[in-house]
């Protein structure tokens, strides 16, 4: 038997449903099940993706049979409107439209109006009765024709835009709508005139050639290299191809009976169970699109002005059966749908229904309401909200009723928005915060020695820097919104201003953040803080209880771990207690800890770092309460915390005592030329046991005095850069020495466990060995990520973007796990750790531990948690259900 | 029944034999092997290396039976000898000492003359007839016994020596010989008071005390801290333990009659077969390793002054018995032999024989003709020859004749000698070289501008950086001798000399360098050069009929390939292209390429190069006429080529005709943090496909062009640091098109390859995917060592050397390849690309390719072939045979 290549859908019957995207695309599918539904459609059939791929693999060939199968089904669509295709008298005209499994949107070609030639526009100006209306269609369809079908397409103006230009000249007119029937008429010859100059070829007057070419073109479309790149970076395969929907053309602009609409069948902003949508009298679908009039609101209940005319007022009858509709479709689809419609002279024509969009804060309240509606269940409801849409909630946001005056755009480096007077200085950040400002810090880029300005700041701007800068990571690890590598800004520090092309911006001028789109707003805008109660809470609620993976938090100080908490955060996976040491004076204590030139001068510097350390943790200890808390040692190297250039060297010199050129070479000394991959991590604390010593003191004490006041402790003493079994050996033994002491001392026990972070490729190859001293397991999928690639994240963004671009690489690695390369050496981890040791905690404490696909991922592998920065821990919760969900 | 413990061996049979060494340790198993021979060995017992483990895990206990088994035993010793130990007439005397599996020489301890105390030594006084004797013999017994066994031993002078120098002083005499036996008595009483105030116990004057008090000190000395230590280093288990050697003493010391010595079965240093050594006439074996008085020869063949007396004048008898032993030996072990041996009144003893450690030269002839004498196969000879030795045949060598003036001593970066004038820049050593002088390049560290001075000089010295500095390495795969990290070197620029303490060398100042030893040596020395024809040859003949790996080398320029070619290599495995970017007025040219505003002006500067490209590879490819060529396109990032202080900056853009602020901007723009991880390997190919498309031109041109003159050209192009197989196919693409382009215009076919290092963990990871559009691979395991650890090696000399020290790696994973962490990346590599392509061809291109361990690894797991530096060509193509050899 022949294959069936054409499935027909009409008058209440279809060939296809729903089911069926792959063979007829997601158009075709919806509008068969529509059609199935008893929903009015305008009659057509779907030629199938298969026709597609065929097509290509024959190098333009249609397979046999298709021509007839095509030839069927549009004289059963013939039969339905009861005109005829090509007919003088009643013309039938359809419309080709591509439509592939997923959703491309704009890549593809359409072409409607086909079957309009110079004897059957008569007979359309007849059944419309409009001879304008006639005319300006068969005009659009030439242009549309001779640009998509014909390849007529021009660099500059197309020159079919041209002769409508010298037309209205000639005319004297402005207005493309003052052009009457007979202007109409000379442009469509005046089009066919050009086509042959262009092509050497002509417009084909023949319906059933234009039927096929149009046919063609939208196949071919498949293929064009705007196409092919959209697919590359949405990873959607080659071989799927398209299928084209052919369909009868119904048109809403014949006269005061027609219009034309698009509707959500709830309130897609807010979510409220509204039927919500605009339309117009007399118009066609692009008229609402290009916004010459304006478009009215569908029903009473979402008029805003009394002048307003609802469809509800205009035409009761057809908003009743279209309100009707609207239920059919929620209750059979189970989710708010995006629909298209059209009225032909009072009749309803539905043209396309498919998922709403929806804003974070609609998705999570349509999906709550449906479960109480009885539409969906729990489980279907977490899984209609997107996790990375969370985001939007969690975060103070820009008050969309406002006009803002965009000053400059950056990259959207920590969502949120915030509003407060310029800073250049960390210093000052600091100083006037503590005077109750808000300030927000700009810098060409930021460096260690800001983060307390950068934590004082509402906000931070930097002129340098990509979304994985130094600036970006420690604004997202404090919640804290961040725009960055804003080019246009041109600072000057001596000055304390910065310029936009003519705008000046001096210290103490207010300016706003949008850190969710990266834009530089002059002057103060009102924000708006979403609530995390009510529909919030129960959807998170939820996803709680489907959720297998444990969730905590990567944060440095007390405020950060309180906020994670509140946020549903489970422990601290990630405590960094470098950060710590650039507060305060501490720094300078460092920088004597690191310039000593023996054990003895670094351990008295130490000694007077301990009790501030311990205060640190103590502060985290008592907000985590009954929560772990893991805590990293030393990570950075040390010439990271030493000044860099000259005068800073210069002052901290006669600071110390010594002299500048004493300083500069050991400065020098230190320098490396790839510290990413030089002395720091545990060999540090391996070549100077007082540092570990120091910090492990700290955290016992701190953790002793806790249990003294009635809190639970719960330490996890973290291990960083392990790439051999030996280097946590010597540490462990180190901490468990020093916490023994420390432990007498103070007659306490204390309930601790020490492991490492997997970071080094080298940690993941050899983790049955590791497992052997380990505790637990953390992957440190930033550095993993690193040293996997040989990306120094510093300098990736030279080539990284165009990677992504080009379609070399699916994504950042750094914001999404790469899961084929990097995910292998993640899994043979859990595996070989496991398999020494069986119910080892394994989690993570990358960025990527906020990241949906990457939870999803952790899930898969068996961690036992992922970990991130407090502000992503609903994200990850919800992520981390919908994994579950999925795995089901 | 009991276990036993206890070996004997004595009057021409043994319990044990060779082959027992985890048993009875190394120095018992062949003194019972030398008994079952036949040979004279003086009795004794060995008590088992099982006895040692049992002690420690006992805390110090005797396993059950043991007194009893040595009682028996030392009633046997007794027997033969004809003497009981502790009887005052005529006492037997017993050695104590230590024989692990593997020679620990120095690291534990032995106790003589064990059976003296103030009864038995008039019994042994009256035995050897010389009173002199026998307190000597007591004294130093009394001292040894404190020392090792009682523990008595000071920070300074030892309180024994003290007080042998206050009796001297007494005295009035300057020498240990002038004491007479009544001193030496006193002494003896001296010591024993020593150690009642020193340890509060008693010297035990009961002989069988004695013997289990120093059974017990030998077992512990295994645990010292230096022996574990050892142990550490030499990777020798902690839990094998030491077997203890009980022997009869034998004296050297009793008279005319008696004679001490040592003798080597051929000649270490050449390798003649000649029966080799020296001994004394009544003497001990103590005095031929103190010095004092002056060895005889053995014989009349190594006698070099006539006045020399031989043992074969001395004691014909005796010297017959020697040489009847000595080929008995051989023909036994069928290797050189190094022995000991005691003449007692006349009666020859054998007190030990192990394998004879021998040069590299000896080691060919020894083994080549050792297979003529029909003692060994070829296997076994080919076997005999350590690969690493190699190296000192290989590059020239100091005349050991020569007395020389050490200035300084660095470290040993690259074997040879040379001699030559100092010069202190690039451009002088060029200079001078050029008017036929030989010149020693000395910098404080060497950087890529600095190669063609490197090229020009006959050897490198520089003041800072270590073995993997960019010196050291650009030197090793130039086999060029190299010194680096000479702290003691001061060098000055601006007055052309530099210091070593007081001594001054100026410019144009002869030194010689021996970068064997790391050696500086002032003024000019004469070296020689090895011969690397006859024996050497017939043995690497053997080898290559053995090996199943290929050996290829790393050569950038024709130079070194025809070196390499001359040396056996079969190709080249890495060609590096950047290495030619630095001569002459190249530099100007990449410089005006990197600094292009746009690809034109890239497209324009890489013209001017492509035709220099085209003669290098032309150069070498007529080299290597036959043998493939692997060619890897640009590696290094593009800021290596540029200037880096103000002055060169500055210089370049006034050349360039740009100001110094522009350029510097544009150089620090272009600057990376981690640069090892940064816009490098194929993704500067990826960014700016111009770049290989003019490399891959050249070599196409040259391809071509080598073929229309005869040469058989076997080019392979390698795409360094893939990480995804995306990146390869975008390449290969590059190099396919301009391939196919060149070709044609040419009108000649070459047979190319297109492939890949794999150098990234992803890209062993992903091995499957890279493989099905690679050629071949090689792996870069210096740059994967890097990835895998997470260690810069610019900067890991900061810990590095501290963790191969305190035994956290067993090694310096960047000299030997580390087979456990690297080792698993590279077997997934060629797992998974032959999973994909099962004739895909691999090999190895880092540092490792030339080190023998690392050789043997790449043997296993399946690579086709290996490639080094030129001067390592050989050792790879002897660990390649022992590979094979082992593998059997």
């Amino acid at each position: 038997m022949e294959e069936k290549y054409v499935y027909f859908f009409g008058n209440g019957k279809a060939e296809g449903d729903a089911t069926m995207r792959e063979l007829l695309g997601g158009k075709g599918a919806n509008l068969a099940e529509m059609t199935n539904l008893g929903i009015p459609v305008p009659p057509g059939f779907t030629i199938t993706t298969k026709v597609c791929v065929l097509y290509f693999e024959n190098k333009g060939k249609y397979p046999l049979g298709l021509e007839e199968q095509v030839g069927e089904a549009l004289g059963r669509v013939e039969k339905i409107m009861g005109a005829k295709f090509g007919d003088r008298e009643n013309p039938l005209l359809v419309s080709v439209r591509s439509g592939a499994r997923v959703s491309m949107p704009g890549m593809m070609d359409t072409v409607l109006n086909i079957g309009l030639n110079d004897s059957t526009v008569a007979g359309f100006i007849k059944g419309t009765n409009d001879e304008r209306v006639g005319w300006d269609s068969y005009r659009r369809f030439v242009q549309m024709y001779a640009e998509v079908v014909m390849g007529i397409k021009s660099e500059g103006i197309s020159p079919f835009e041209q002769a409508i230009e010298e037309k209205k000249r000639e005319k004297g007119i402005t207005q493309d709508t003052e052009l009457g029937p007979k202007d109409l008429k000379e442009l469509v010859y005046r089009f066919k005139e050009i086509i042959a100059e262009r092509s050497g070829g002509k417009f084909p007057e023949e319906p059933l050639d234009q039927l096929w070419g149009a046919i063609g073109a939208v196949f071919r479309s498949w293929n064009t290299p705007r196409a092919k790149s959209y697919r590359q970076i949405h990873h959607i395969p080659e071989n799927w191809g398209t299928a084209v929907n052919v369909q009868a053309m119904v048109f809403g602009n014949m006269g005061s009976d027609s219009a034309t609409g698009v509707a959500f069948t709830r309130n897609p902003a807010t979510g409220e169970n509204i039927f919500y949508g605009e339309y117009l009298i007399n118009a066609q679908g692009e008229d609402v699109v290009a916004g010459i009039r304006t478009p009215q609101p569908l029903n009473r209940a979402s008029k805003k002005k009394p002048e307003q005319t609802s469809l509800e007022e205009a035409m009761p009858d057809v908003y009743k059966q279209l309100s009707e509709i609207r239920e059919k479709l929620e209750r059979h689809y189970r989710d708010t749908q995006d629909i298209e419609f059209t009225i032909q002279r009072g009749k309803l024509w539905m043209l396309q229904t498919r998922t709403g969009k929806r804003t974070a804060a609609a998705a999570v309240k349509i999906a709550v309401d449906m479960v109480g509606e009885g539409l969906i269940d729990r489980e279907t409801a977490v899984l209609r909200v997107e996790p990375n849409q969370l985001d939007q909630l969690l975060h103070p946001m820009i008050d969309p009723q406002v006009e803002v005056r965009i000053l400059a755009r950056g990259l959207p480096a920590s969502p949120g928005a915030a509003t407060g007077k310029v800073v250049f200085t960390a210093e000052d950040a600091v100083e006037l915060s503590q005077g109750g400002e808000k300030v927000i810090l700009v810098r060409i880029e930021t460096s260690p020695e800001d983060i307390q300005g950068m934590n004082a700041a509402q906000a931070i701007l930097t002129a340098r820097g990509g979304m994985t800068s130094h600036a970006a990571v420690v604004a997202r690890g404090m919640g804290k919104c961040c725009v960055v590598g804003c080019g246009d800004l041109k600072i000057d520090y001596g000055k304390e201003l910065f310029t936009v092309g003519d705008v000046v911006v001096k210290k103490g001028d207010y300016i706003t953040l949008d850190g969710t789109s990266g834009k530089v707003i002059l002057g103060q805008v009102r924000t708006i803080t979403p609530s995390l109660s009510g529909d919030f809470k129960t959807l998170m609620d939820w996803a709680d209880s489907f959720r297998r993976l444990g969730v905590r938090t990567n944060a440095d100080q007390p405020k950060d771990a309180k906020v994670a908490r509140e946020f549903g955060a489970e422990g601290i996976g990630l405590c960094r207690t470098e950060h710590m040491f650039f507060e305060g004076d501490r720094i300078d204590w460092v920088r004597k800890m690191i310039l000593a030139g023996d054990k003895k001068g670094r351990e008295e510097a130490l000694n007077h770092l301990l009790p501030m350390q311990r205060e640190d943790f103590l502060g985290i200890f008592k907000v985590m309460d009954g929560l772990p808390v893991t805590i990293r040692t030393l990570d950075p190297p040390l010439h990271e915390f030493l000044p860099k250039a000259d005068e800073e060297i210069s002052a901290l010199a006669s600071q110390m005592g010594v002299s500048f050129d004493e300083l500069k070479a050991k400065v020098e000394g230190l320098s490396e030329a790839n510290p990413m991959m030089g002395h720091r991590g545990c060999r540090l604390g391996i070549v100077y046991p007082e540092i570990t010593e120091m910090q492990t003191r700290a955290i016992f004490q701190a953790a002793c005095q806790a249990i003294k006041e009635g809190i639970k402790v719960l330490p996890e003493i973290m291990i960083p850069l392990v790439g051999d079994v030996n280097e946590l050996r010597l540490q462990k033994e180190v901490v468990d020495r020093v916490g023994k002491e420390t432990m007498a001392e103070q007659g306490v026990e204390v309930d601790y466990k020490v492991g490492t972070m997997i970071e080094i490729p080298r940690a993941s190859l050899l983790a049955d060995q590791i497992a052997q001293v380990a505790e637990f397991f953390s992957f440190g999928t930033n550095d993993l990520t690193q040293m996997t690639f040989g990306y120094s994240r510093d300098d990736a963004g030279v080539f990284l973007p165009f990677y992504v671009e080009k379609g070399i690489l699916p994504h950042d690695p750094f914001q999404i796990l790469d899961q084929e390369g990097v995910g292998q050496l993640v899994e043979m981890g859990v595996r070989k750790g496991r398999k020494t040791k069986p119910d080892l905690k394994i989690g993570i404490c990358g960025e990527h531990g906020g990241e949906p696909n990457s939870v999803e991922f952790c899930h898969r592998v068996g961690l036992d948690y992922v970990s991130c920065s407090p502000y992503r821990v609903p994200i990850a919760r919800l992520a981390a259900a919908h994994a579950a969900l999925k795995g089901k």
